[in-house]
C-alpha cells in the first residue's frame, strides 16, 4: 500500500541555495555528468532559475490527488518533484495548487507530465518545468507514494536531493554529495571565467586547450580545397 | 464535390466574447471535460487569448487554396479554424492572409498545420495557434470544404461553435450549449476565487477539500521513514 | 581520414547580408522552394534574424572536438553550421564557444543537435538555431571534417553558401545563385507590399488573385446550408 | 453523468461483412477519402483483416473499467472501439478481456491506447489494432460513456458504424452510407482489376491514364541530362 | 573514473528462469506495477521470451567499447543490459557481439539504443529488445561503467536483478524480491486461469468481478438511446 | 520548371547486384560510414534484401503524379527512390504501381513517405522501405523533378547511385565508388568471418582486438564491488 514518508533528510539549505546560480550545465559537469533529467522537461517561462531540496510525489495517470498530499510535506525552500507511474501529459497542476505551494514557501515545481493555467503561473512568477502544457484536468480517485525514491524524466531522485533547474533543464544532486559538488562547481566556474576572458580576447580554443598536436596524431589534415582531400 | 456553406449559425456574439477570459482550462472543466484540442497546438507568441465563433476550413496537404475561400466567409469577431485532410506541417498561412483576415475583423487563427512569417504576425499582434512553424509554402491546386464539421487537433468543430484559445491551448464550445457553459464557468470561477484566497492564507487542500478521511479509507499510510513502509 | 578545408569560396558579403531581411519564407519562395531546413530547428530566443556565409562542421555523436577546429576557419560575418554524423541531441555548444565565435565576428550558429547555457547565450545576444536544448556535455575524442558539403536538418549545405535564419527557421542559398535569389526576393517583396496594401483595404484574395473562375471550374459549389450539399 | 446506450442502430450485418475484403485503402477512396484513422494504429500481427459494426467505449487515463461494461453491449460480429478521454498508452486490454469478447462472438478490437499479452492474443488469433504495446496495467476506479459518438485516432465513430481494419490501418463507414460505399467499392475494385491486368502487361500508367498531355501542359520537360534543365 | 564490478550478486538461477514463462504483464502486476521499462523497447523478432540475471553496461553516445568489456563479465544464463549515458540510437550491437555472447551462454540483450545485423540475429535466434534498428556503427574511444546500477528505458536496474522480456516488453525484478514475486506470479496465474475458463464460457466480467453495484454507485446509467442521456 | 532526365549514368549492373548480400551495415562501414538513410525507413515485411541503381523521383505533399512519370524511366534491376518536397506520410504507392514497376523489372521501392496495400505488396513479394504505412490516398495535380539529385531520409542520392536495402535499413553507394566499395566490403567480410569463428570459439573481443592495455590507459579499473569504486 502507498505511503507518505514524513521525515526526510534534506540537503543543507545554504548548499542547496548556493548550487543554483552555477546553472544546470556546470553542476552536471561538476558531478561527473550524472543526474540530468531528459531535455523534454522545459520551463513554462524563461528566464527561470531555482534550486532546493526535493519533495517527491508519485501520481497515477490522469489523477492528481497525491499532489494535494505532497503539498503538506513541503517546507519553505523545497521544490516539488511529481512523476506519473505511467506516462501521462494531462494538466495535473494549475494556479490553485501553485497558490498553495507558494503559501508554504515552495520555490517551484518539476513535473514529468503536463501543467495548465500557465498564463497565471507566469504572472505569479511561479516557475514550473514540465513535459507538456495541457488544459486536460485530472481526477482524485487513486493513491500513490510521497517521498519515496522516484524516477523523473529518466533520472533517479531521492527525497531531500537537491534539484537545480534553469533554462537549460533540470539536474539532481544527491544530498550527501551536494557540498562536494558545490566546491567542484566553484572550481569549474573559476576556471571557466579565466578561459572566457582569453577566448573573448581572440585566443583560439585550439591553442588555449593545446589541441593541435592531438588532432594531428588522430590524423586530421588541413587542405586548401576538398579536391586535395 | 466540395462545398462552401455560406450561412452558418453562430453562437451569440456576447456569449462567445464572455467565455474567453475564463480561460481554456476553466471552460473545459465547466463543460464536463470535453472539446479540448490536442496539446501540440501552441500559440506562436504568449500571452495570447481570444474567443469567438468558428469558421471551418478544410485544406489538402501542401495546398492552401481554400483558406482564400474561407476568408470571404468570415465576419468580424470570428476565428478561422483550418484543418488538413491528411497531416501536413507546411506553412499554410503567413502575413498576407493575416492582413486579409484582420481587414475583416477576424480575431485569430487555429490551424492543425504549420504557419510562417511569425515575426510579422507577432508584430501585428495577430494570434495563431498552430501545430508547427515552417517556412515551407503551399500551392493552390485542389479544393475542399468550407464550413462543414471538421476534426481539428482531435476535436470535432461545427461551424459557429465557440473557440476559446489561450496560453494553455484551444477548446471548442458547442454553439447551443455556449450560454450554459458560460454560467457554469462563472460559478466555477467564483468557487475557485474563494478557494484561492484560503489556499493563499495557508489552509491546505487536504483540509479545504476534506480529503483526509477518504485517503485513509483508500489505505494511505503516513510513516516517518521508508523503512517503516 | 577527415580533412579541414581552409580555403572556401564564400558568397559575396554584401549579397549575403542583403538576403537576411527578406526573411526565410520569402527567400525560400524566391529560389523555387528549395534549401529549407527541417522545422525542428528553432531559435533559442525570438526575435532573431541573421544571414551570412556558412562554415560547415561535422561532429560525431556526443563529441564536440571539431567545433573547436571549425572556429579557426571562421571569418567575420560567417555563420557556423554544425551537423552530427549520426543524430544526437547533446549540448555540443555553450557560452565559452559562443564567446570564441563572437571574438571572431561570427554572427550565429545553426546546429542539428543540442546546445546549452542558453540563458547566457540569450544575454549575449548570440543567436542559435538548434534541434534541442540539453545540458548534456560532450567529449573531445574523435575527429571529423570541416568545410566539406554536409546535410544539416535534411538540407545540403556547401561551405560558403549563404545561410538565412529567422523566427521561421533556416534556409540555404547556394553561393553561385545568391545574387539572382536576392533580385527575385526583391521583386517578390515589392509585389507582396502592393498586395498587402490591397488586402489591408479589404479587397479579397479571391478577387485580387482572380480565383473565382478556376475554383468554379474545379467544381466548388456555394450552398446556404450543408443539407443542400 | 456517464451513460451506457443499450440499443444502437447497427449497419446491416451482410453489408458490414462484405465491406472487409475490399480493404481499407479501397473503402477509404470509395467514400471520398473520409473516415480514415491515424496511421499510428497498427495491427499487433499481420496479416489481419476484419469488418463489422462498432460498439464504442470511452475510458479514462489508466483505467479500463468501462471495457468490462462495453463487453456486455457487444453482439456477435461486432468490433469494439475503445478510446481514452485523454491520450494514454497503458495496456488497457489483455488476454482475459479477449477471451470474454471472443465468447460473445466479437471479431476484434480497435483501441487508441495500449494493449498487452500480445503473444497470447496472437496465438488466439484475436486481432487488435492499437496505438501501443505496453504491459502497464490499469485500474478500475472511474466511469465513462459506452455507445456514444467518440473520436478514435482522429476520426469520428458513431455506434453501429462499420469498422474496416486490415494491414493498412482502420477506416470507419457511416452506417447509413454503408450500402452505397459497398457498391462504389465494388465498382472501384472492378476498374482496378482491369487496370492491374494492363499494367502487368507492361502498359504504362502514363498511357493508360492518358497523362502525357496534361503533364506537358503543366510544363514538364524531358531532357537528356540535368545540365540541359 | 569508470569501474568494472567483477563480483555481483545474482538472483538465484532457477528463480530467474522460472519467472520468464509468466510473462512481463503478469510479473509486473505481481510486483505491484513496478519495474517496467518504457514501451519503446521492442523485440527485433516475435515471438521471443527470456529471463535471467542482468549484467549492466553503460556506453557513451556512438561508442560501444564497453560492451566488449561487459561480455567478459557475463555468465551462462545472464542477460546483458546496455544503456547509453545520453540518448543515442546508433547500432551498438551486431552479429559479432551476438556470437561472442552466445559463446558465453548469454540469453539475450536489452539495449536502450540501436542494433544492427538483425537478419542475422534473427537467423541465430538471438533475441534483442532495442530502442531502434539502425545500421549506423560506433567507435571505441571512451570508457564507462560495467555492473553499476543503471537506468534503462526509464527503469532502475541493479546488476544481478532479474530481467524478464517477452513480446510485451521488459520488466526488472529486484534480486532480493525475485522469489516472492515468483510466488505471487504463480498465485496470480492460477487465479487468472480460473477466470479465463469462466469468461470463455460466456460469464461476463461484470458478474465475475461483481462490478454492477459499484458502477451504479458511481452513477453509471443505462439508457436505450443517447437522447435519454 | 520541373524536368525529367532521361539518360542517367547507372552504376555497373553486376557491381550493383554484388553489393547487396554484404548488407547495409557492412556496406556503410566499408565506405567510411557515409550514405546511410535515417532509421525511420523500414521494410514493410522481413526479411527483405535488394540492391540496384536508383531512379530518383520528387513528389509534392499528397500528390503522387510524378511516380507515374518515373515508372517510365525505370529499367530492369533499378530501384525507385521517391522523396516528397515537404514531409508527408500519405500512401503514395500501392499495388497498382507495384504491378507496373514489376512489369518493368524494378526490384523495389524506397520512399520517404507512406505506402498502402501492404498485404498485397507482401503477397507479391515486392519489397518496399517506407516512412509510414497509411491508406490515405493522393491526387495528381502538381509536377516535380525525376532523376535529379534528391535528399531521401536525410541522405543525398544521385540518379544511378546504388541503393542497398535490407532489414537494417537503406544505404546509398555513389556510382563512381561502387566498385571500390565492393572490394572493401569483401575484405571486411573476410576479416569478419575469421573473427566470427574465433568469437564463436569463446575467445573474447578484449583479447582478439587487444583492448586490455588501451582500456587500462584510459583509466578503467576492475573492482570486486561497487563500494571499492
Amino acid at each position: 500500500m502507498p505511503i507518505v514518508v514524513t521525515e526526510i533528510e534534506r540537503a543543507t539549505a545554504d548548499v542547496a541555495v548556493a548550487l543554483g546560480p552555477f546553472g544546470v550545465a556546470t553542476i552536471h559537469e561538476a558531478q561527473g555528468k550524472t543526474g540530468l533529467m531528459a531535455p523534454y522537461l522545459r520551463p513554462i517561462y524563461r528566464p527561470a532559475q531555482i534550486s532546493g531540496p526535493a519533495v517527491t510525489c508519485e501520481v497515477t495517470p490522469g489523477d492528481n490527488w497525491m499532489i494535494h498530499v505532497a503539498v503538506e510535506q513541503c517546507q519553505p525552500g523545497d521544490i516539488l518533484v511529481v512523476t506519473p507511474t505511467s506516462p501521462c501529459e494531462d494538466g495535473y497542476f494549475g494556479d490553485l495548487l501553485a497558490t498553495s505551494l507558494r503559501a508554504r514557501g515552495v520555490k517551484g515545481l518539476v513535473i514529468d507530465a503536463g501543467v495548465r493555467d500557465i498564463a497565471t503561473l507566469t504572472e505569479m512568477g511561479f516557475p514550473v518545468w514540465s513535459k507538456a502544457i495541457y488544459a486536460q484536468g485530472t481526477v482524485k480517485e487513486t493513491i500513490a507514494n510521497v517521498n519515496i525514491p522516484v524516477i523523473c524524466a529518466g533520472t533517479l531522485v531521492h527525497p531531500g536531493d537537491v534539484i537545480v533547474a534553469d533554462d537549460d533543464g533540470v539536474v539532481v544532486v544527491k544530498a550527501r554529495t551536494a557540498k562536494e559538488v558545490l566546491e567542484k562547481a566553484r572550481a569549474r566556474e573559476e576556471s571557466e571565467a579565466a578561459k572566457r576572458e582569453k577566448l573573448a580576447s581572440g585566443i583560439l580554443g585550439l591553442d588555449l586547450y593545446k589541441m593541435r598536436e592531438s588532432l594531428a596524431k588522430k590524423g586530421l589534415r588541413y587542405v586548401k580545397s576538398a579536391r586535395e582531400g
